[in-house]
């Protein structure tokens, strides 16, 4: 199957990437013709007015790549903007993509929610106000997929409920009508960025993209736009299915969701004795304060590290030594520290004999092979639409 | 000065695209640096589901501009999607473009309003009522216009008193909430135009566009651009200056805007038969019914021609006769088609010495000195941007 799949050059891979992602596009490469990019186009769609760190991120993705074992000589990994077809095809997809397929994004808005959601939480907290972030997060929820506007009446006897004074909501609704909240990903480019990803896919006639659930619709409207390109012009592309990536979930070392941006994330390019430090501050069963206490591993972040990262073995000797109180957080924690720094270390080692020009040149050589697909599919698309011809 | 000016392939020129544009293109070539181009692209904005004819369009236009004078010694003329540099630009640009810039262009509210007024006029027109387009016109730029949503109820009462029953309103009212009217042009190409042709500007760095009243818009849009860029990432661009043009109005011959889809225009490729056939069928004063009724020029369409194509001595000869009833309209019109026939005879001859293999060796090399421009331009952007660089 000729599957293609990207990530966006946002830094470092942590430990939430290589299971999500990498592990799969190990799985693949393998048995099948993949073309992997880094999606250096995208990450411009909400992060465009700093990017003085795009090329080193970059050099850094694809150097956590090679490190876990993407093979450059079994798959094409190459940089999306290094490419210029996509944008071309882009362009002319656009020119058939109805709005209303774009409005509907369930993911613009579910990222619209969350920068409106950030913002409240933000500004009570600001206040000193103690109030926890489920609550704040639902009463914003509640408010924000409404109807199609937001519910604002709803909105302001929520926070009434819940201890702010009406000069407060005042200040908080007048900031989200004023459209200052959540601007930043108000451009044509965020909006588009689904007929950018389609033209990424359709380019090389996927069969198969891998994604989590979230990006379903995104898959979708790829469909839809090869089956309307196809039924305008003729058949040049292939309708992509979506590869629903099983993957076992991993939180962070505060138990919240991986995430660079919580600062609570293992990173695959971690020194062992940082890893060491971070694993020993993790959160365990809240309920077990003494040592005697037995523990429950279901409900521990730690035990969760263990299942996907220790032997066996090992793990069902934890877990009920864990329930018995014959072993401590402590000793459970030395334990997972072993066992990832085992996991990483190959990676680690792989990783510092990467030069960045080793990386640059095997782009080189990725960019050029990619190039050549594209460029076919292209004349492909021209030849279909009847566009101008050299 | 640096000019940057393109026209959309739609067909072959008649007489109103020569006056309002090509005049204007001679006048700039023989002392400035011109890029003349075909916008091929920007035509797939509101037509993309019938592309057969796109190529032979591209021909038929060039061939006209050929034809007039512009010369490809002296200016580039090139082909828009010969050079890909516009659509990677024009991807770029939408990540920093704001969506509200695009929902304020006035010139999509427009189009979007023409849809609506030609639905409901021919809707009307249908049903066998016989209400002056005029009236039609004004109720529904009322309802359109009234605030950012279509004043329905107002639309409803306002159709009401020129007569419809309320069977009809109601099918009226469904249809365009329905979203079915104007949805053609609902598309993410069309809506994201300006960032397109912000492109074909900037990246050749140009520092006049010669443009009508009603593109100033987007004009202000490509000038935002630049400077939003500038700022983000340093200095490449320069604002371009609009350059408004002053042409005589030149109206079809049924006395409505010229234009292909009223099938009331001159083209500059057509026959001396044609042309004659055409002036002698054009309508003159209405109040002048007999050769002996005095005429009022200056109301007269075919006066408005002589002005713009006869001799000075003979046009102010006619316009007294023609007020003393000392000429009839059919003389007149003769003296016309003789006029039009002795302007467009060199036009004709030129056209028809340029083959279509002659048209595209000169584009071939027009897209080469563009893309050489184009190119230099996006290794300034990528640089500045901090993107990816081979």
């Amino acid at each position: 199957m000729k599957i293609v799949s990207g990530m966006r050059p946002t830094g470092k891979l942590h430990l939430g990437h290589y299971l999500g992602v990498i592990k799969n596009w190990l799985d693949y490469q393998n048995s099948n013709e993949c073309m992997f990019f880094v999606a250096d186009w995208h990450a411009l769609t909400n992060k465009y007015t700093d990017t003085k760190e795009l090329q080193q991120n970059i050099i850094e993705l694809v150097k956590d790549w090679f490190a876990c074992g993407i093979d450059p000589n079994k798959s094409t990994v190459f940089v999306q903007s290094a490419v210029k077809e996509h944008s071309e095809l882009a362009l002319l997809l656009g020119m058939i993509t109805p709005k209303s397929w774009l409005e509907l994004n369930p993911s613009y808005k579910d990222l619209k929610f969350n920068l409106f959601f950030q913002y409240v939480r933000d500004f009570i907290y600001g206040k000193g106000l103690k109030i926890s972030e489920d609550v704040i997060r639902d009463i914003v929820h509640k408010a924000f997929y409404h109807k199609k506007d937001i519910d604002f009446e709803g909105l302001e006897e929520d926070l009434l409920k819940i201890g702010l004074d009406s000069e407060n909501i005042k200040e908080i609704i007048f900031n989200i009508k004023d459209g200052e909240i959540g601007k930043e990903i108000d451009t044509f480019g965020f909006f588009g960025y689904p007929v950018l990803m389609a033209a990424d896919i359709l380019i090389y006639k996927a069969e198969g993209v891998p994604v989590g659930e979230d990006q379903l619709p995104h898959i979708e409207i790829t469909r839809e736009l090869a089956r309307r390109f196809n039924r305008f012009y003729g058949e040049v592309f292939l309708e992509p299915k979506a590869i629903l990536t099983q993957t076992p979930k991993i939180l962070g070392i505060d138990g919240r969701k991986m995430s660079k941006s919580y600062n609570n994330a293992i990173y695959l390019s971690e020194s062992k004795e940082e890893v060491s430090k971070k694993v020993m501050s993790m959160k365990t069963d809240p309920q077990r304060i003494k040592k005697t206490d037995p523990g429950r591993p279901e409900i521990c972040n730690v035990f969760t590290y263990h299942n996907i990262f220790t032997d066996r073995g090992v793990v069902s000797q934890i877990d009920s030594k864990c329930r018995q109180a014959q072993i401590g957080c402590v000793e459970c924690k030395k334990i997972l520290a072993e066992s990832l720094n085992s996991f990483l270390e190959p990676i680690r080692e792989k990783r510092e004999n990467i030069s960045d020009s080793q990386v640059k040149d095997i782009l080189l050589e990725g960019n050029r092979k990619a190039r050549e697909k594209a460029v076919k599919t292209m004349e492909e698309v021209r030849k279909a639409m009847n566009l101008w011809q050299e």
